[in-house]
């Protein structure tokens, strides 16, 4: 029998909130690779807030994938046949594409991984896109000094927990936040911030005012709504927020208002958005940065792997809702 | 009969709009001057947007007036007597200080100017604050590259009809927006901006995006409200903005909800806030440069001179309605 390539596909565009109805798991033919591409058997599919945009016609950087089309993801990926011979077979990849057991991607596009080196799920993690994503919204965006204080949203997210040990070492007091008592703990036990808030306890903006006495320096946008609004009025003159993504915000139907903008020019603040591959120069620097500290275990990070390609729409719509914890990673067996 | 210290008072704070009930004019003895201060006789008294902020107690950059306390401003003045022997009487000075006739200052913040080398009020206006406020929020906050669609608020004012040239000068094509059609006149016909629109237009969100074809790149923002609504959706990806003000905003009881900041990190802007005072290095830059602008008559500017410092409060009150048409200026005889 021969193999047949599995598929998510994108069934319908969602209003609000993902549901399994938008996706579609559909087998399909092996795809053949054109000219400069090599076929690809997908390992490790990286799940992304991200994606949610990529779901939507609203206009974004990125073009929305197409009804019927393979949902986008990165992927790392074993070579199964390289026409062009710049791989071989049983290669590991950084680089396919797609939520499907099987691609067909430009060779160009591909970087060799070591196996040996670092476990492969940390190049979709923590030495890969969300870590260089932490690396630029703390060092260029928003970058702390000494002393001062640091927030950090979805602090034990993939993004987060990066971002925070970032601007430890940089000197700055690093205050968390994250859902549930579980992800604080582990904020403050496992990766080392100096505090963690809960963003699901009732009396969430006053324990936010009073892990942060000095008021905020840095802040790491990765939430918006509720979080956003708690620590607005925190900010300390000269404070610099870095604008990552906004996932409590991403199945609004509308767009919530936001706060007045008066207090940037009166607290003379700088908001700076960003979208790490506008930044390749950063995924080089990462990578030689955050591999020396992942290989001698000074940067802690966690991993939520998911087993079966056929459960990522429900993984996906655990991640919009907070439900993961750490990396959220499809091992596609 | 010995010359009295007319003076402006601030009687009460007001809460929303200003009113002449909440200012004083009051005759009192004239000022001693304490060990390191001269006395002076202000000629000319610069009025801001900003001194709105100090009549509330609201917390902002910069302390408020005591109830009672003489309205803040600064003043080009005439040296009465000086007993530190820094300036003899009848130097023109930069740097008096308060809505009075008479005051005592230090004379370590006063510069000496040259009547002949500008009219004396420029150094209140196109050379002064307002035009360095334009030089920083432009040439740092929100750099435009040669092409690019630069709109500035408050167009025909004191800070934005500088902040436009300055952008035209570095080669963007610069968008002005002004209250009603003989303001807009001026801004394209005399400040020389390829366009302006009237914000009093009951279109003026579709005339603001038929003169912006290509999107805004650099925006200036003086204003807030409305302006700033009809601006932010048309921000283009990497677009800066600089936050300078909101006049438009600031007799209001409560600020307003601002715009969701979502799209600050889906089209990756900049938006930085600034007060000009923190940066003391563009006072001199700019006086260097915009000297040279004004002698050459290149750099147009225009003034709103106000007789009689008793007609200050009305003016203030005008200029946070818009009805003043260029840097407004009480000449106090």
């Amino acid at each position: 029998m021969a193999e047949t390539n599995l598929r998510v596909l994108l069934r319908a565009r969602p209003e609000g909130k993902v549901g399994p109805e938008h996706f579609e798991v559909k087998e399909e033919g092996l795809p053949s690779p054109r000219p400069g591409e090599a076929l690809l058997r997908n390992r490790y599919l990286s799940l992304d807030p991200y994606m949610r945009g990529r779901m939507s016609a609203r206009k974004s950087y990125a073009a929305p994938v197409e009804i019927g089309g393979v949902m986008v993801g990165q992927t790392v990926a074993e070579v199964v046949e390289d026409p062009t011979g710049t791989f071989r077979p049983g290669d590991i990849v950084l680089g396919g594409s797609g939520w499907q057991r099987f691609c067909c991607v430009p060779v160009a596009g591909l970087r060799k991984l070591n196996p040996e080196a670092a476990p492969l799920t940390t190049a979709l993690g923590v030495l890969g896109m969300p870590g260089t994503t932490a690396w630029v919204g703390v060092t260029e965006m928003s970058p702390p000094k000494p002393g001062e204080t640091y927030v950090v949203t979805a602090a034990s997210g993939a993004v987060g927990g990066v971002a925070g040990q970032i601007a430890k070492r940089m000197g700055a007091r690093v205050v968390g936040i994250a859902g549930g008592p579980e992800k604080c703990a582990f904020v403050t036990g496992e990766l080392g911030f100096d505090a963690c808030v809960d963003h699901k306890a009732p009396d969430f903006p006053e324990l936010l005012a009073e892990a942060c006495p000095d008021g905020i320096d840095g802040y790491f946008e990765n939430v918006g709504g509720a979080v956003q609004k708690a620590a607005w009025p925190l900010m300390n003159e000269f404070g610099r927020m870095a604008f990552c993504g906004s996932i409590a915000e991403y199945e609004d139907k509308e767009p919530a208002p936001g706060p007045n903008l008066g207090q940037i020019n009166r607290k003379k603040l700088s908001l700076r958005g960003f979208i790490v591959s506008d930044h390749p120069r950063a995924f080089v620097e990462w990578r030689r940065i955050g591999s020396r500290l992942v290989k001698d275990g000074s940067l802690k990070y966690r991993e939520d792997v998911v087993k079966g390609l056929e459960n990522a729409p429900e993984a996906f719509m655990g991640l919009l809702a907070g439900k993961n914890f750490g990396k959220l990673v499809i091992d596609l067996g």
